[in-house]
């Protein structure tokens, strides 16, 4: 997501206490003991203006929410928009995503959610998708063998590099489709470039995504 | 493919000794002999009026090519459009896929071809659908352990449900595309459906597939 500059931003972003953790690294290996309790995490990753994330946590009590962004004017908004609500089971931090190992333990989170991440269309940047294989194996350390990855987007070009990507990995994928909006049969809350893009009639593709061990 | 009915096309077609094999069953493991050579054999299975195989045809001649169809009257076409040129590398068979194993060795074909296959778009019928796991398993038998499967369709609904057949089924898949034309990497032989279709502007779905061993 191309944003505005913003003078002060991130000491905005860091007074935020209610839902950014300025400092993630120190909870790392801790995050149940952040939320208080023992429930599942879910981490959507490249969270963006926090939409579905928001949805989600006042959707489902009972799961812990952790959004992650990398840009810092991205995650303030998120941070008030998620302030209309009373969410204890959500938190927000600002991380780059290479590094997650610095910040989640080995199978401490038990669901991903990348959604509408960025193409980087230039066949040159592919390695910084959030579906390269890189990723991915970081993706395998920190998600519970158990859990698996929720992936959607509306970009062709991202979601055939990134069915690529899987099968060459031999990851494990199932519910794949093409054009989530005619499939009624999947449960889904929309993100705002899902609503743009879905309007504009172009197709959502999106795919489930484990492991195997 | 929709055809009329026309009296005495069989008849006809068996007639066409140069191409047609009107007793398939009897070259079961006997193929290369047909040919009179060790040249590897490449299957088209659903082969409408021929277009794709006799491109390849004349374009491989080191290549042993089988188109496979189930209706008469596509075949004639078929047959009929193969006899504007000498291709001894090229044989065209009426079979019901579903008993492929009567035709064919474990092992007997180097590469199958699916292209524009049936939809079968009625939920119903998904049976039918020459991806279907069942054919699958077929394939998984007369394909050489090293060969592989080559599929591309319009039909986005056909596609969606093939990618989660190949998904459950474990099968290797590389080289999946979600807009062939887009991709200028892929060396490609157009049929008469993928003409028309491309130049409706519809995207062509590909996918290579090959089976764990």
């Amino acid at each position: 997501m191309r944003v505005r500059k913003k003078h002060g931003a991130y000491e905005a972003l860091v007074e935020k206490k209610t839902y950014f953790i300025a400092e993630p690294e120190e909870n790392k290996g801790k995050w149940q003991s952040i939320f208080g309790n023992d429930h599942p995490i879910y981490a959507e990753f490249g969270g963006g203006k926090g939409r579905f994330i928001i949805a989600m946590a006042l959707k489902f009590p009972d799961i812990n929410f952790i959004m992650v962004d990398a840009v810092t004017e991205v995650l303030l908004k998120a941070v008030e928009n998620a302030e209309e609500h009373v969410l204890p089971n959500l938190k927000m931090i600002k991380i780059d995503l290479k590094f997650a190992l610095n910040y989640f333990n080995a199978g401490e989170l038990d669901r991903i959610y990348l959604n509408f991440s960025d193409p980087w269309p230039k066949r040159r940047h592919y390695k910084r998708r959030l579906t390269y294989r890189d990723f991915l194996e970081t993706y395998k350390t920190v998600l519970n063998s158990k859990g698996w990855i929720y992936f959607k987007t509306d970009n062709r070009g991202l979601f055939e590099f990134s069915l690529n990507e899987f099968a060459e990995m031999d990851l494990i994928m199932r519910k794949i489709s093409l054009n989530l909006h005619a499939d009624v049969t999947i449960d889904n809350i929309m993100t705002e470039y899902e609503e743009k893009f879905s309007s504009m009639g172009h197709p959502i593709y999106r795919v489930e995504l484990t492991f195997k061990r």
